[in-house]
């Protein structure tokens, strides 16, 4: 699975950046992901990939549990689907999105998410893979 | 407000320390934070101080919005309650709590749950002031 990540945002903090290196590290086992951070919304749109399967994260999309997300993924790849983008971003982004997930009712900066995201697509990969969780 | 937060681990990871420890720079202007990390539910209970609002952080809490997080604490304060723990576990804990609230519906692991707790204790207080949130 190709998994790309579009981050409405100048910059992430450092230790954030950090965090989300080392899952990244360890996502490598099970799938090819990358990062692009996009300072607007028209930026975006121009990098898009629109042939991926597109995933809007926003506190007001669909609540998933960490087991249905990653049954989710499997499904996705069991169906075909080789490429997924994910899309963070701090106000409402007006484009077509296959779906909208949420990873907290709450409002949680864009970084801090972008880390939330990674985490989970890991543990995702971790729970299809029957492989324990490693902290 | 004296703020508590009990996290049941060993260690956090060195970023998140970090991120942890900018929210609690930033909070000085608010509010007084500390936090304790124990490595037992039978520690967590010797050093939990009881007189304390006690509240679990866990993914079958109520599910709170940021501002709901804001209001409630700023309530707790003019009500007379200034001091609150805040417990972070991997597993169910054996204690009476007063409440019990959630972050998000996902399983995230024991030191993100911290930092994004963390970021939601500096957002309430930027919402209960009318500030600006900064990033």
């Amino acid at each position: 699975m190709n998994i790309k990540t579009y981050i409405i945002t100048k910059k992430l903090n450092s230790y954030y950046k950090k965090a989300i290196e080392e899952y990244e590290k360890r996502l490598q086992l099970y799938a090819k992901t990358s990062i692009t951070l996009v300072k607007s919304e028209s930026v975006l749109k121009k990098k898009l990939n629109s042939n991926y399967y597109t995933i809007l994260v926003s506190p007001d999309g669909k609540n998933l549990s960490s087991t249905s997300l990653a049954s989710h993924i499997n499904t996705l790849g069991i169906q075909g689907t080789s490429n997924i983008n994910f899309v963070i971003a701090e106000n409402i982004v007006d484009l077509n999105f296959d779906e909208i997930i949420s990873l907290s009712q709450m409002s949680i900066n864009v970084s801090l998410t972008s880390v939330i995201l990674y985490e989970q697509i890991y543990r995702a990969y971790r729970i299809i893979n029957n492989h324990s969780y490693h902290k």
